[in-house]
């Protein structure tokens, strides 16, 4: 969808800008990157060494738009956590003019392949990323093989001792429903909720002892997803068994649960609107 | 087979690690490598700072052997090119008594992810990974796609145009039989032939804009792979016709084809002996 387009009306009125209706215009990007190089997400303009996804992004966005922009994202991703799914939305500037397609294309080509624009488009109305978003769903992908894979090593945890796939999936289940996450968040700020409803909690089986997890949530708390990973691997290789998962569940402290996966192997794979 | 085992023998003459019959004992590595940061494969000793897959190598086998080693490979991967089914020998120094597997798992630990032993064996007389190799098998990995992928980067060639697959499948099946190749081969030592019996030529659809070529041959000349791919992406492009493809090869002239195919898309799959 264009609706402002700098190549047909140069001289377009700021007024142009604004959908018919009079309200505000919201541009929604899909975004996919390698987070290995990355300290995560959230921009942190206070440190100027610290290089983050949304900070290269908006200064990317920024420069095409040629205005100061600030991103809402879906998901907040850790420190090479990657993204396949990322949405990110940010108001249109007053008085811009622009061509999604264009401006996706642009910023692929100032920070790609590292980090690309999938899609890009110009949404009515005051569209949010993170507030709008209905769910999330992260993939977390193991290697399971006495030899690690030079191939996936960036994307997967590797795991040389062998996983029980009948006990993860086990493990799993509980999980599915609307739980007080404590014991699997690393971190809640004062009076904040870590009440989470899962919908999907389930293993794929990619062959060649390659292990999907797949998990969807209308939300996460921080660290989420590599708790229960951590913990599920744990069940995987005969440490805990998958009955303990409720009761980890219950018990509300976070060193109930066993430890964080590693970051490597966890991808935000799509937002739901 | 553990011809050689440190632990079941460790006070073992030096006359057992030779097999029954007398002849030569050799080892045999199946290696699996990220060739992106590595100058290729062949070792060049002359140059210290020039980083390859055979000097890293060979320095960590010497290394765990307490012996020199000179290993001979079944394929020579150029810079950049990586490898899932390379496979490596070396005779067992004399007087060295070693047990394979925990020579592949002290290399792995030594050298992973980047370069990985996936199988390590000793077997009896003079095996000799390239001389005896029957047939390579190669691939070569594309994303078409407009948008760039940032977890196939490393590994496959993005070209953004649309490719037609019936075009590429078309223009594949001519290079199946012996032929000259001179038309794909960069440069052919003096007095060496460049005819080569290629044995599959085929286009494998992976889905989502993957595509992945496989070629096996007895053997390959220089960057003939690549010069093969290069050449049937124009075709698949358009800009030229699945019927040149028997022209090109009848020029014996390297100017007749395509350019070469960037490296990051080839893999070095497997070996037959």
């Amino acid at each position: 969808m264009t609706l402002f387009d700098a190549d047909a009306s140069p001289s377009a009125e700021p007024a142009a800008a604004a959908p018919a209706d009079g309200a505000a215009a919201t541009v929604r990007m899909v975004v996919a990157y390698d987070g290995t190089d990355f300290s995560g997400f959230a921009p942190q303009p206070g440190q100027p060494g610290v290089r983050t996804v949304g900070g290269v992004l908006t200064e990317a966005v920024s420069k095409v738009v040629r205005a100061p922009v600030e991103l809402t994202c879906a998901g907040r991703t850790d420190a090479g956590v990657h993204a396949w799914g990322q949405v990110v939305s940010f108001p249109v500037p007053a008085g811009a003019a622009l061509d999604p397609g264009r401006l996706g294309s642009s910023v692929t080509s100032m920070l790609g392949p590292e980090v690309v624009v999938r899609s890009c488009e110009v949404v009515a109305g005051a569209f949010d990323a993170r507030r709008d978003a209905r769910w999330r769903r992260y993939r977390y992908t193991i290697v399971n093989r006495p030899v690690p894979d030079p191939f996936r090593d960036r994307y997967a945890w590797w795991v040389p001792e062998p996983l029980d796939l009948r006990v993860l999936r086990l493990a799993a289940d509980p999980f599915v429903g609307e739980h007080d996450f404590a014991s699997f968040c690393r971190r809640a700020a004062e009076g904040t909720t870590t009440v989470r409803r899962v919908l999907d909690s389930t293993w794929v089986d990619e062959g060649d002892g390659v292990l999907r997890y797949e998990i969807r949530a209308t939300a996460f708390c921080w660290q989420m997803v590599r708790s229960i990973v951590g913990t599920l691997v744990e069940a995987g290789l005969g440490r805990r068994t998958a009955g303990e998962m409720l009761a980890i569940l219950r018990a509300r402290r976070r060193d109930a649960a066993g430890p964080v996966a590693p970051p490597r192997g966890l991808c935000l794979w799509e937002v739901g609107y």
